[in-house]
């Protein structure tokens, strides 16, 4: 007997941890990433699209010293035995970029990029292996006005795609003021550097911590360790009480304003140059933003601001939304980080042995999209088009020119393209299609000259299981001359 | 000694057969795609956005039964060891939508696609191995009113994004009359498909030389063969001297209007059942599109376009631009084609085992680019931002202050980020951004409280090497109060 075919029929299914995207999905991402690249349009920033490609040597993050270098990246070899992969973030392309058209390009290099990346990372719950990057970076920047310049560029990036000035707020950090507040603290033994990495890292850790186990958590972490509520035990930074107070007193020291934010680290750093030299940019930055109306409703100088201090080497900041939503649990917290980003080094010097400052942002666009969907923002039109039905399919030039007309006049419209025979089947179709409007010319609206119009909106609960003759009846349907078509329908969408 | 670590840099090379976009590349064709999506949006198409990565079962011309199934995409195996793969084209993951979700689909399914997709093969001049497409389909519309849709919408998309009337033609063929001529020419065996198909090829191709070898050539390529200029001699497809006549009348077949044109392809196709299926299938599509008013001035019967036609099953169309540009050698030569389609069958019966009936078109995003190009039709903004110049870094706040204004009344402006000290520097910097004005205040301009406006487009060749002094002696420049600065800019920027 031959073998069954069908056994040998593929799967319709998107690959695990991937998903599509459909309709309004597509074009209130689209919208927003529209509103965004205007704003960065404005700042000078200039569109760049890499491939999607890149050289595991490129990407670099992930060496070719294995087998099959794929740790968190999607590669293969090529023809030449070569190894690429799918760029898991814009910032390594940029680098690639930076590097090999630095002769051309103009210098500093003011750069948006925005598309998907990959990750080789097991999936799950709003997980992706493939998810879009908004990100904008200066290169050959040194001074921290680039900087100052992101930040307001993401503030205004946020009010224009819909999220208002007081529900979000821009926080700014250095790197240099923790290093130079460790430095007092006496954590920081240049002559170990690998024991200073280390307690750098339990400390950063620790001061994530601080919303979740307050003080006395965050001090027993520096300190020793602590016992959490089941009885596990993390061990500690093994900070001496007083060195433990100076880090407390950095991470408590947010005041009302960025100037005496500024006095207070002064005052924690000490005589330490690399703390010093912190404090300095946060209060030029400051300076810079207060003198172009970037106050601390929108960008704030904020000690507690951590995430990605490890990897950053000076100026970090990180934007908030600070409205409050329901959690899955039903409990309101505020909506969080949508963005980060700081000054980082050495990202060209891997190509060139040159080092080139930078400086840039990354907006999470999926959950900037989420935040404005959340709170009803979302822009993006998505009322579906309006259905011409078909009562005779011989007349379907007539039902064509109908959505002609109405497309001329630049209105959204289509005509029923299945099977005509059971109009119960096109009234779902129109309903599927959100459509607002239906469009009916049966044999006696044609010998009249007359089409029969349905307000869908109004009639959409009832639509799925009436007849025609039902639904002819119901009151939110006009019978118009054809020649009023256009100016009906404009009339009814405009309602 | 210890190695040289300079050996071991990554090069900053684009990927072999990949390519970098920037600024008005990105632009240029972001505004052509969003003007294509507005018309397939009126005309009722929804956006579909898949996953890059597909499995290499689902994209199914590249079957996994070798070790490495990266025959012409790029592919690797996954942590269970499936294979994936970067998509090739649009349609395929259309038709692993249309199966994976058909019960949630409206039927018909209209859909628009646009991104780049993946090949692995050859990289050559002009051919890359990532590209763009921008496909829009109908999925279950039996009727050819659904080609005709795609035909017209095909005809205002060109016109839309700047293809004037006259520049461009959408030709409509039908794979059905092309079988029923070679069924009537005696050329379709039926017991013999493996020959037919060898046959159907070797005419197709013969058809398709035409233009370059002429009457002559093709009828020696349709009987026994041809011998070139260089003496190879091709086989010829063993038609008689009247089976080849019917094929020759079929290329010649195209008349003044579409209703003449289908008259003399109904005489050729006779009484073949198939043949006279194609050929209303082409009258009806004529009379459609005729009673939407879209005449053969835009889409036209012709029996002349084969590209596709061995691949479709119904109506085929194909969309060219008529005027004349230079080749490499300088010759004129047509533009030629930059898009086509048809109706194509048993795209989801892969996956389900039912048949839907889908036709489709895919716009050469490229090729209609360059066509945009060449005829100075690209409607990007181009024009590079206003560059406040920086004299005394201390007041730098007063240069951001400046950007600032500019910025919030509209204006694309940016300070320069780079080291002040060399004046030059700051010129080149603004020339090589596009920028129209630089905007300058030294001590002495910020003591009067004005500042100066340099006219760059007028200025552009000589700013390289001048000096600020010579500089600030050309014409094409004013010393202005702070305070107009946003006016002045503004006015210069409309002239």
């Amino acid at each position: 007997m031959a073998q069954d075919k069908s056994t040998r029929r593929p799967r319709a299914e998107t690959p695990k941890g991937f998903r599509d995207y459909f309709g309004a999905e597509v074009t209130e991402r689209k919208a927003m990433l529209d509103k965004v690249a205007e704003v960065y349009h404005r700042y000078g920033f200039d569109p760049l699209e890499t491939s999607a490609v890149e050289t595991v040597e490129a990407l670099g993050k992930f060496l070719p010293d294995v087998d099959r270098p794929n740790e968190g990246v999607f590669a293969w070899q090529d023809e030449d035995a070569d190894w690429m992969a799918l760029r898991y973030d814009l910032t390594a392309p940029l680098a690639r970029v930076a590097a090999q058209y630095r002769n051309d390009l103009p210098s500093p290099y003011r750069r948006y990029a925005m598309g998907p990346v990959w990750r080789n990372e097991k999936p799950g719950p709003g997980r992706f292996r493939q998810f879009y990057q908004c990100d904008a970076d200066t290169v050959g920047a040194p001074s921290v006005a680039a900087d100052a310049e992101i930040c307001a560029m993401l503030s205004d990036a946020l009010e224009t795609v819909g999220i208002p000035r007081g529900d979000y707020v821009v926080r700014v950090n250095n790197r240099k003021v923790l290093n130079g507040v460790m430095e007092v603290a006496g954590v920081l033994d240049p002559t170990d550097p690998d024991r200073f990495a280390n307690e750098r890292g339990i400390v950063l850790r620790a001061i994530d911590k601080i919303d979740r186990l307050g003080d006395a958590g965050v001090r027993a972490l520096l300190g020793e360790g602590r016992k959490d509520e089941s009885g596990d035990f993390t061990k500690g930074a093994g900070l001496g009480a007083e060195q433990a107070e100076v880090v407390m007193a950095f991470m408590a020291a947010r005041r009302a304003t960025g100037l005496e934010t500024t006095a207070r680290l002064r005052e924690l750093v000490g005589p330490s140059t690399i703390g010093q030299e912190g404090v300095q940019e946060l209060e030029t930055i400051a300076d810079l933003l207060d003198r172009q109306g970037y106050g601390p409703d929108r960008i704030l100088i904020d000690p507690g601001v951590v995430r990605g201090l490890g990897y950053y080497t000076g100026p970090v900041f990180e934007a908030e939304l600070t409205f409050e939503i329901l959690d899955e649990k039903g409990r309101k917290r505020s909506f969080g980080s949508v963005a980060g980003g700081g000054r980082y080094d050495d990202l060209v010097k891997r190509f060139t042995g040159q080092s080139v400052p930078a400086t840039g942002v990354s907006i999470g666009v999926d959950r900037l999209l989420a935040a404005l969907q959340a709170k009803g923002r979302s822009t993006a039109n998505t009322t579906g088009p309006v259905v011409v039905t078909v009562m005779d399919r011989d007349r379907m030039a007539d039902y064509m020119a109908m959505v002609s007309d109405l497309r001329n006049a630049g209105i959204r419209a289509e005509v029923y393209l299945g099977n005509p025979k059971n109009f119960g089947n096109q009234l779902k179709y129109a309903d599927k299609r959100a459509s607002p409007i239906a469009v009916i010319q049966g044999g006696n609206e044609a010998d009249k000259g007359t089409v029969i119009l349905k307000d869908l909106i109004l009639g959409a609960q009832i639509a799925q299981n009436a007849t025609l003759e039902e639904w002819k009846d119901r009151p939110a349907q006009v019978e118009i001359p054809r020649a009023d078509l256009v100016a009906q329908v404009r009339k009814m969408l405009d309602q």
